[in-house]
């Protein structure tokens, strides 16, 4: 963590994503190391498929602390936003959507058209299925909607991006399409395989739409250095 | 939180509602205390109204951690049930959802009318705004709804529901309303007045339909203890 950190630019940010089991222990030890300060969003992840449970609420959401390395975090509002609900406590005249704060009287109008940020809460990507086209087979795989949202947040193109922890390829190959680079770490051989596969299969695509991405450089065999 | 743990009977449950600047050392601290087995639910509740922030996802957000007092705790599903939503990866067929294992091809059929048990994030419960009947002008008062779900799940009538952070008696309103005993405490003085005329108000109005409950006593002027 401390080396992530380091690895960081002055308005970089670090997304760690964990399930309800262990946020609570990390974020105690991501506070002490970044400041309560630059704690930007606990994002939850909602989603509605999975197993069931009988003696409680069904366990469906996971947790993504952000922490940003300085004060002076990059935020792109602009390429995050997503469509507004209609309905709940807005009319909508014109597409235009309006409330009025029933204490001032106070008039408050959201364009349509221009959407708006989201909430630290998202409903809106499911989790992979088997037919998905994305799915890889990795088990732990997460939908590139989710990590597409997060790179879009706080990177522009150009920007790099690093995966500790890179499984499938997930972020790397967002990171491809939306021309970032990006350095993707895993310790498991596998997993090295599978993300190779999935940039190599999408770069050609890439290539073939015109758009031909950086080649990729692929170290292997070093030890797990603690 | 140790005195909270041993006034409660083997089935029961502690619910501790927090923001995302305190949830993770609570929780921390709770683990140790109740044990990590006895853990049932992060509750996330997700609203919409509220401020925005323009350097990352609007905050709108609280958890809500459920911990039991052994591993016999109770959990009423069939008193929490919503209604199924439409849409989504499932098909409607006579009154019933159906969705196909792609993989197994196995079918499942879900009665729509049955409703089902809520996930454990909660986007159906909206913020108390200015104007709602139940508004007593409390500062962070929570919506009965959001408190309601909660004893529906755990308690039956005639058990009896402790708030040790009463604040406007939201908890002790809705335990009176649903049949169940209750214990409100809270170091504010106001905020024993506030709960008290809201206690009085229902009672009345609860009598007037033909079910009374319980007198309510009153105790003041107990120093806090630490």
């Amino acid at each position: 963590m401390p080396t992530s950190r380091r690895a960081l630019r002055a308005t970089g940010s670090l997304f760690v994503h964990l399930d309800y089991r262990s946020v609570h222990y990390v974020k105690v030890a991501l506070d002490r190391l970044f400041g309560r300060d630059h704690f930007v969003n606990e994002i939850v992840w909602c989603y509605a498929v999975g197993g069931k449970s009988r003696r409680g609420f069904g366990r469906k959401h996971d947790t993504i602390l952000w922490y940003a390395r300085s004060a002076d975090w990059a935020f792109y509002a602009d390429a995050v936003r997503v469509p507004r609900r209609g309905g709940s406590h807005m009319r909508v005249v014109g597409g235009v959507q309006e409330k009025t704060d029933r204490r001032t009287g106070r008039v408050y109008r959201y364009p349509i058209a221009a959407g708006k940020v989201p909430e630290d809460w998202w409903t809106d990507v499911e989790t992979l299925n088997h037919s998905d086209r994305e799915r890889t087979g990795w088990p732990s795989q997460k939908p590139e909607r989710l990590v597409e949202r997060l790179l879009r947040a706080v990177t522009a193109e150009g920007d790099r991006v690093a995966d500790w922890f890179a499984g499938s390829g997930t972020t790397a190959a967002v990171a491809q399409r939306l021309g970032r680079g990006f350095v993707a770490v895993d310790r498991e051989p596998a997993a090295i395989d599978v993300a190779v596969a999935r940039l190599t299969r999408q770069g050609r695509r890439l290539a073939a739409e015109g758009a031909p991405p950086p080649p990729i450089r692929v170290a292997r065999g070093h030890k797990h250095r603690r």
